[in-house]
């Protein structure tokens, strides 16, 4: 039957019953009233114009602009010239109370934090962004809007392909890349795919980020297992002796402590994976971003059959837009590219189609260039600043992205020095949250600078320089 | 240090030395020959402008022009004026073979074919969606650009909680709901929920979606177990004698056969629920579309504390979007947004503020209200084609959505009946993909026309008809 003898509303969930007694006017109003009454329809909330309503339910325009109107007089809709007919405020029963326990409200303003892990999110090239979106809405095949790849688009593939071989020298081919929402989601595929071939227990650096790798290891049913960092990286050793047929590591920036892998580690750690039958996972997580060396390429591209490489738009574009890839070695791929479609079918496309836009255009390359000094400006204002006011503090893991370690002598412990730092309106974070005991001695800060502005950088160390100096 | 004096090239990934004997141009040529030569640099590639390589190895313009000049001269660059320098045809050796075994590719074009589960993809409103996207990407606030509430957007939550409560009569409010990239994130997520939660076992209707449910539940640590559906929807004996604790229904329109869950059932169901302090995972996923009742709300409606829901845009706009929501039990929305955080850290922000503007701006609702109609014509013309061509044939499963079950006499089975279609170009689909056990018995076939033209729908069932009509 056509839509036009329905007599019901999906828009609204109304149903008109022509063959009761009461008028279909009154039906209408008693229904629109009671879902007002009932909380179903809340204050502001819009409902459809008397011209679609009426053709919706098939009853005459004017009977409903004389439903809306009566019900305006009433006090329970109303409206404005030239825009929709919305229920008016105090109309309805107010909304229940707030659910408990959400996390909790971000604080007041600070004078600078030093959260480390966001980019300059002022900087996102937003402009450029949905250029790219219309270009790639634009060009769009129909039949890309049905469910698609779950390995993402090959448009997107092709050019993370030739990006990753040019900027990372990976072994990159666009049919081993799955594309994911980012780190998190990599590791959780990653993990699945350990799983299913058989690994029990992946190692991860200490520090590191032991409670995000603990938590994913756990959903895929893997153990996990510190192993510690030294100047040059992880310890192999270490690594060794845990038995872990997998580890999780940042060769080109360590995270937290900046610490760039040795080439001498790098081999080691290849050769340890050889003996085991291991597997490496390879956090590229913010290698766009070096100051004083020459870049390093990806551990993936000196052993492609196993390394799982992972990588990100979260550090170089912004965390908001989800995208990141993983580089798989042939074992692995099937598995990950499976866990990808069971996990949410695939990323969105036009998101895709608009990065590889983006990249294949040069604007990608553009944005990071802008961004690479504003970077070192903030790097060379951090140092400046806590050598005027905190002098004598040591620092390390500044060769690249856009955090560093600071080494405090702080016989209050880590904790009471947040708490001072946060009362002078600074927020500094402490490397007791990666470390997999949780443990707060030697005292050290992960300052990050990405989001930090120059003058913010200044006017925070300025503020607490007298708790980081050496007694 | 400052950047200009790294005399590295993060985009090529390119390291001059000084000091050594080797002139700088030399080594520049070298390095980009074999990049080339060695495949890091494929034909097509866009190298940097000279002037900005100039900036970044900290070298005269000129010597890169001279550079990229021999280079071209000896085959290796191309240059099109206005245009930026890329590696030439011929000059990389060809990529690799491809891997093997992918999906097998696309079918050839078929005069029509009837694959449930797709929306018309032609139909999805671009212009609107893309105008949704600017107006949210000059809206956002900077901060959103970070990693957000992994809920999902507060706007987009609030929004889709009036829409809810509106068109499903759903108990909704914002901070029970946790956006998602759609049906397959849901019950991955809702799984993993329960699990948490200690249920073991989860049933799901047969027919129904099997493998997918199987393969969430398998990843959860669930077992799955199959319950028969009947002409009133799921049934509720045979589920509480499986001893489950939880059940995914799809109420407003079974999947597969079309079915409403009758009233009687409903209840039957939440009093299965209340007794076992069991939860009910209900698939929303085609409620937008009905043809020729009256609207069906929400179980959840009924049973707040009992249900999760699942929504997505899939089907009201495009599977490509990846965007859903459950609406969650207090019991179990914790739980629910822990693995989403885990999972992915929360859907992209962008697309989740488009939603919420493409929502309550109304085009949403236009845009159904634009599709009903063109899903109607193509239901009429499927029955009246069946009438014509394949009389006899018994349809059911069409007050909603876009699919419809046929029920057929093929003595040769569902197999030998869909390579028969698909050698006339008519791509066909059985009812053994939604049975649990796989069986082809009785024959029937999942009809699908939501992005199947009218005029195709014509001429698919034309040439078919004999082999469809009872014998």
């Amino acid at each position: 039957m056509p839509l036009e003898w329905s007599g019901s509303s999906p828009e609204l969930l109304l149903t008109l019953d022509r063959a009761s007694a009461e008028p279909l006017r009154s039906q209408l109003e008693r229904q629109v009233r009671d879902a007002i009454r009932g909380g179903r329809l809340r204050v502001g909330e819009r409902l459809p114009s008397s011209r679609e309503l009426a053709r919706t339910l098939g009853i005459s325009r004017g009977l409903i602009q004389d439903c809306y109107a009566q019900l305006q007089a009433e006090g329970y809709l109303a409206t404005r010239t030239g825009s929709a007919t919305r229920v008016a405020a105090g109309a309805a029963p107010p909304a229940p109370a707030a659910a408990p326990a959400r996390p909790a409200p971000p604080p007041a303003r600070l004078i600078a934090d030093f959260r480390p892990g966001v980019p300059d999110l002022g900087s996102f090239p937003m402009a450029d962004w949905l250029w790219a979106v219309r270009e790639a809405g634009r060009a769009i095949p129909t039949a890309a809007l049905d469910y698609g790849d779950a390995a993402g688009a090959t448009a997107l593939r092709e050019v993370l392909a030739g990006y990753l071989r040019r900027v990372r020298a990976a072994a990159a081919e666009p049919d081993r890349i799955v594309v994911c929402s980012g780190h998190a989601q990599g590791l959780v595929l990653a993990f699945g795919a350990l799983a299913r071939a058989g690994v029990r227990t992946v190692a991860y650096e200490d520090p590191g980020g032991p409670r995000s790798t603990a938590a994913a290891a756990a959903w895929a049913g893997l153990d996990a297992v510190p192993v510690p960092v030294d100047e040059d990286g992880v310890d192999v050793r270490a690594l060794a002796a845990t038995g872990a047929r997998a580890v999780v590591v940042t060769p080109a920036h360590q995270w937290p402590t900046g610490v760039v892998m040795a080439p001498r580690r790098r081999l080691e750690l290849i050769a340890w994976a050889a003996d085991r039958d291991a597997v490496i996972i390879e956090d590229d997580y913010d290698a766009e971003f070096r100051y004083d060396r020459e870049p390093v390429g990806a551990l993936q591209g000196l052993a492609a059959d196993r390394v799982v490489s992972i990588g990100t738009v979260s550090k170089s574009l912004a965390p908001a837009l989800r995208l990141g890839w993983l580089l798989a070695p042939p074992s692995l791929a099937g598995a990950i590219l499976e866990h990808k479609l069971l996990n949410d079918r695939g990323s969105p496309a036009l998101d895709q189609l608009a990065l590889a836009r983006l990249i294949e255009s040069g604007r990608y390359d553009r944005h990071l260039r802008r961004m690479r000094p504003v970077y070192a400006a903030r790097r060379t204002a951090l140092l400046a600043a806590l050598a005027e006011h905190a002098p004598g503090v040591r620092v390390t893991g500044l060769d690249a992205g856009f955090h560093a370690v600071a080494h405090l002598d702080a016989p209050g412990g880590e904790a009471a020095l947040i708490e001072a730092a946060r009362a002078r309106g600074v927020g500094l974070h402490g490397m007791s949250m990666c470390r997999a005991d949780g443990g707060d001695t030697p005292v050290q800060l992960v300052l990050g600078f990405g989001n930090t502005g120059e003058r913010a950088v200044r006017a925070g160390i300025a503020a607490v320089g007298d708790l980081l100096a050496p007694r």
